[in-house]
């Protein structure tokens, strides 16, 4: 679940991101893009996509780098929302993206990459 | 460099990345945080900071995930006009964070780990 861009090109991409982790995963049966807003699917029609599939589980990634207005308070009170709504699935939220410890290594290795 | 938030817990969040680059590198002399908008430094003062401090490169890694305006149009006429300032100066910056072709197995290994 990414934020969603006015740009067609930025949303693009994170359905393409989407698509590589859904090939190149054995443990998810689905994975699908969605959006905080601006573009489509939101997150309520991305649960619903997932669910109508016919899982008993759906986790979501948000794909921001840092604790902001959206990953502190917008992101929860959707998937609390949408939780309630689905009371026999289990809705997952896990910690956002920048959070992991690893991002540290891949910046640095990355600018001494590129360098 | 990274967008900025309203939110200051987010913007200490980057400081502190940036910290932990500097501390685990052997390659780079300084490691400082900047900010596109709403935050400080901005990427003026964050170069004007590291040549202050007497580098002969500045290396500025987009801390975004996606290929917005932000990436597409607004870093570089930033880094552009900067480097206009600073004839005497390599001022890089390396392409966006996301685009990076690691991101597809971290984001498929930090889900995988966490469910």
């Amino acid at each position: 679940m990414a934020h969603g861009s006015r740009k067609k090109v930025s949303n693009i991409e994170i359905h393409q991101l989407a698509g590589k982790i859904a090939s190149s995963s054995r443990s998810f049966d689905i994975v699908e893009a969605c959006f905080l807003e601006i573009a489509a699917p939101s997150i309520p029609q991305g649960i619903a996509s997932c669910i109508e599939q016919n899982v008993a589980e759906v986790i979501i990634m948000p794909y921001f780098l840092a604790a902001g207005r959206h990953v502190i308070e917008d992101i929860p009170t959707i998937v609390d929302k949408e939780s309630f709504k689905y009371p026999d699935i289990s809705i997952k939220s896990l910690p956002y993206f920048g959070s992991s410890p690893v991002i540290v290594d891949i910046l640095r290795t990355l600018a001494e990459n590129n360098t």
